[in-house]
């Protein structure tokens, strides 16, 4: 069985400058490889005639499935649909299921039915009308001498919505391929080359049909098993009987046997332990908080944060004392281990962490350096204190320290602090 | 002077299957852009050989500059720096600056310095060497008939790092292009094509140079007028001139004149009011404390919010009354009314925005529809509550309601509301 290959196209000049993140390229593969179909390459283009064909013509010659996303809205800077329809021939017409979705749209929202706006109910006759629930622009399939090639607007909710509603189903039913089936081992606190070293004669001993891939981040190295070929059932066994190997070798430095978010490995642990979080964040801001409660069913463990990000609300609401600020500053050792603390308390929880530091200009640092992190976990009898510093900007500094704090928290449950 | 066109190349097979968001990408293009550098694509393939070369000799076809990051670790996955070797015919040496630079980073961190890290201090000699003083894979520049390769590694900071102090110089030396000049005007509260058809005359009337741009995102569109050629001085003048006549027309609808995110706009007004902002978050969890603490000197007007997750929380800190929570519920306007006024005496401060409602299952899902959110915004003598629906899952909702709720403080200060 040979495997299907695919390839994803997103169109926009807000790409190519840099002004929006693309999510959506990343989405669609995920799917993909859900599927069992390999993706060769992603491609982002802008709003340009001659760049979306050239980009169409190279890619159809290596794949059998083109993903488009982008250039599908109103406005003169969207281009896609007139241009896939003459690449394939067609001729624009009404979809009456579509304008009609676009009548009562506008009706319900109390907005007048423009002209402009019939143009969305418009598609190639030569296309496969995959209706949007979501939106204004419909998304089209067209098939090509066997290939398959999807246009789809490049609002992320709406494209996930036509993916998984129409496009997906189809891809299934079309093409058979062998599923990739992945396996993973997390780990944190040693070095992707080091790790390479301990487990090299691991690596070396891998079938053709298993590749590892090291991913370092923040503090952690994922280590990636992926596999197809030679029977599914056989496969998973292999799989996971190298897991297993990489695993125990690495025992010391594993915090989990699964590719999830940290939030989540934590959000595990609370549940199990039926056991319950809070923080109190100076210097990030909201932002770890943010991460705990992205897990489905955080209520459960997570009480809440005081993001006292002002001095006024360490003291008042916390109970930090205004002598241990003004003695030893806000970002210390002494001030961080009375927040974390102060939180068990006042957020009656059974854990908490704490933060405070310097991410740029400003405050305390004159004091000290840019960067400077104190973080201290608490339960109702121990507290532990680290000190971190980060070299980057704002932003990145606020991202490193969550997932060091995160990290903390993991060691201190597991008692490795 | 005709325009320099570069392409970017992002290299790993976690791109491929959609395990790391490329941010990468993004970030050079807005850097090329500023140089007036055309980014004609951006291609992400996967750790493979021929993928690599194919990419290579396809975007050499049409760009003077290739950027290439990723794969350049010490790892068996990571083949960049070898096939490089090969492509530009080259030997691999020892580098010394960067076996030195290498050797006192791991005794800085007491690790001993294996083999497999001396294969890191190696680089074609066909190349000029980046320095990477943040981390161990050295960047390398290659000329080829004229034409620049650029190899840097994947992980962001360090890719940031050797493109500002290394590549970015020696471009602008290399390669002089007509700027290209953007103008933007951010408006707030009306759909794509209501807007395009109101200023459809000016978009209509723009000479060749100009090009606009609808983004649609979140109860926002930004409009954006890119200007290229005849002289920077007259194109800005022009840009200007349209900007104007658009945020003249739209007036009712704008929110500024200027692409910088809506935490930077509300930022300023603080700033220039001496006014302070104080939060009570439920749902949004920390997320939309977290985006007003993004902004350098947010600590000047942000004094902090009450992450208050938990029901006890909502009651024992903000003081809302538990009758309230029982009779109408966590989620609702009675609730949200009562954390707003709350948090004005609470963490004393001029202005606050608070927000309850129900991302996924669980909680008051019983009783609301899943999506159902409550914000309000209060001063010391007003509060204004407003019931939104977010029909996305739980991280989508969360952002959605961090974007309309800084729009609503927006509206509320700038007394739209």
């Amino acid at each position: 069985m040979s495997n299907t290959a695919a390839a994803i196209i997103t169109i926009g000049d807000e790409l190519l400058i840099g002004q929006v993140t693309d999510t959506n390229s990343g989405w669609i593969a995920q799917r993909m490889n859900e599927l069992g179909i390999d993706v060769l390459r992603r491609v982002a283009v802008g709003d340009e005639k001659n760049a979306i064909i050239n980009a169409l013509d190279a890619e159809l010659k290596d794949a059998s499935i083109v993903i488009i996303t982008g250039g599908l809205g109103p406005t003169a800077d969207d281009i896609t649909k007139p241009l896939l329809n003459e690449y394939f021939g067609g001729k624009l017409v009404i979809s009456e299921p579509v304008l009609a979705h676009l009548k009562e749209l506008f009706s319900r929202r109390n907005r007048p039915f423009l002209e402009r706006n019939m143009k969305q109910a418009e598609v190639p006759d030569v296309c496969t009308v995959l209706f949007n629930k979501m939106g204004t622009a419909p998304g089209m399939w067209f098939d090509k001498d066997g290939k398959v090639i999807v246009s789809l607007p490049g609002v992320p909710f709406e494209m996930m919505h036509i993916m998984q509603v129409e496009v997906l189903p189809r891809l299934k039913e079309r093409f058979t391929s062998e599923p990739i089936i992945h396996r993973s081992v997390i780990t944190a606190g040693e070095g992707e080359s080091f790790i390479a070293e301990r487990i090299s004669d691991i690596e070396a001993a891998l079938p053709a049909r298993i590749k590892l891939a090291y991913l370092p981040g923040a503090g952690m190295v994922r280590l990636r098993l992926t596999g197809r070929g030679g029977g599914v059932e056989s496969l998973v066994k292999d799989l996971e009987l190298y897991q297993h190997q990489i695993a125990e070798r690495l025992a010391n430095v594993v915090i989990a046997t699964e590719d999830i978010p940290l939030e989540q490995i934590l959000g595990r642990w609370f549940m199990a332990n039926g056991a319950t979080l809070g923080m109190a964040e100076s210097c990030t801001g909201g932002y770890l908080s943010h991460h705990i409660t992205q897990v489905k069913g955080s209520s459960e463990y997570f009480k809440g944060s005081i993001v006292c990000y002002s001095n006024e609300i360490k003291e008042k609401i916390l109970g930090v004392k205004k002598t241990t600020i003004e003695e030893y500053g806000a970002v210390s050792e002494e001030t961080v281990t009375e927040m974390a603390r102060a939180a068990i308390g006042v957020l009656d929880v059974d854990y908490s962490y704490a933060v405070t530091g310097i991410m740029s200009e400003g405050g305390e640092s004159d004091r000290l350096e840019i960067g400077t992190v104190w973080m201290a976990v608490a339960d109702k009898t121990n507290v532990v204190a680290k000190k971190f510093w980060f070299p980057y900007d704002r932003a990145r500094n606020k991202e490193m320290a969550v997932s060091m704090g995160m990290l903390m928290i993991w060691k201190f449950i597991n008692k490795q602090l």
